[in-house]
């Protein structure tokens, strides 16, 4: 781990500086980047959360009343199952409910408090992933997900059916650059655990403590070179099966217990 | 727990007849019904697999040199990429590998082993998550996977890329009634532990112990009732956050743990 160092090095004052334009830049509304939210969870999920400023939502007659029901205020267009439909890809399962949004703010990675456990991911790249990925942070009480700006999906449709409402409970921090990102976790106090099938030991018997960041690659090309060399660890998932790796966010969800039962002291 | 009663009741002869259809049936061959494999683990898992017949296999030039290498004979047509995308709803990610054979044999219920766990999954719909399911239960060495055969996609397409070669390993035991392959999984020996958000307790707090079978139902909906009242035990995975369920295949692969952790005492 990188200590503070005492007074303002060259590098402190530039990271200073990218923070200054990463939170004026989060602080932007996003313009004409709409996200769009259908099904139950998901949807329900974003007009609870103040933060959401509704653009456009659209709702059955059946899932209109149950949106009423629920006490929820927001007064959908009223419209056929067929007007959802043709917005969305074929058999997308939408429950009788659409809403355009904004994309929520995303705070800078030196904002997050320096507690519990964060997942960071590295080009992880299929949306259902992500989005699972995200709902397994807000069951497991994770504060924030990591991702770099490029190579992410955004969290918008799939993703966000996936996530099942847990876009509105955990952060997403989107960052330029993966390397530098856990640098500043590192010196925030985070312990930084890559997970990857060449680790060095399992997971399980590392000795995991918060704050902690638990960093997951993309299925098959795994951790980046740089990725790996900027933890404090790598670590695998000892599986005692035919098959050495798992879907990634199953591997995710893994890890998340892992850490809680160890913080617990299990 | 039933309990095997001495000599043959009217049941009892009545399953064996079931059983005697089943074995029939599981031996005819698949006729029309091709099933569609592609991507590379996949594809490669069954090229090795001897019980796979091989209808058709269509691979890139790269990804026939590859194949070559990997010491697989099975000669394949060499086709550009757009002849294998042709075939495959738009943006599928298939490695350059395109694979027709038949459906695997699906094995009675009454012939499996009366040990290690086994997944039930009472109608989960959803490929992908049947896929991950069988790729986590070949990682953690589960014996089988038994589904209904209404209710559940075919062990083809995307559930055969997510299963990332995991059909070839871990056998899929297909059902006419759920309730009764859970009575036949008891008079066997084993522990029937369904997994539902209203179960009485934690799973790890549970006493696990093998031959066990758990059972996991569809999102959403979670175990049909029927299916709850047949299993030995209901029970819950306890999560600390602000969303208390997980995906489906994620609760699979926690559960496997969970019950691999028990097993081996630790």
């Amino acid at each position: 781990m990188t200590p503070r160092k005492p007074g303002a090095t060259r590098e402190q004052i530039e990271r200073r500086e990218r923070f200054e334009r990463a939170r004026r830049d989060s602080l932007r509304p996003a313009g004409d980047a709409a996200v769009v939210i259908y099904g139950w969870h998901a949807v329900t999920a974003a007009l609870r959360n103040p933060q959401r400023r509704v653009r456009k939502l659209m709702a059955t007659e059946n899932a209109a009343r149950r949106l009423a029901e629920e006490g929820i205020t927001v007064k959908p267009e009223v419209v056929r199952p067929a007007a959802i439909a043709e917005r969305l890809l074929p058999d997308t399962v939408h429950q009788g409910l659409y809403l355009e949004t904004e994309a929520l703010p995303s705070p800078p990675i030196e904002a997050l408090p320096a507690k519990g456990t964060v997942l960071v991911l590295d080009q992880i790249t299929d949306p259902h992933n992500v989005g699972a990925i995200f709902r397994s942070a807000a069951a497991f009480g994770a504060t924030a997900i990591v991702t770099t700006q490029r190579h992410s999906p955004e969290a918008t449709g799939a993703l966000a059916k996936a996530a099942s409402g847990a876009l509105e409970l955990v952060p997403l921090v989107n960052v330029q650059n993966l390397a530098r990102a856990l640098e500043a976790l590192k010196a925030a106090g985070f312990l930084v655990v890559g997970l990857d099938s060449s680790g060095d030991g399992d997971l399980a018997a590392l000795g995991l403590r918060t704050p902690l960041a638990l960093v997951l690659g993309a299925e098959g090309k795994g951790l980046r070179q740089l990725t790996k060399a900027t933890c404090d660890h790598v670590a695998r998932i000892d599986l005692p099966g035919a098959i050495k790796s798992l879907n990634v966010s199953n591997a995710a969800a893994l890890a998340l217990y892992v850490a809680g039962r160890q913080a617990s002291g299990a």
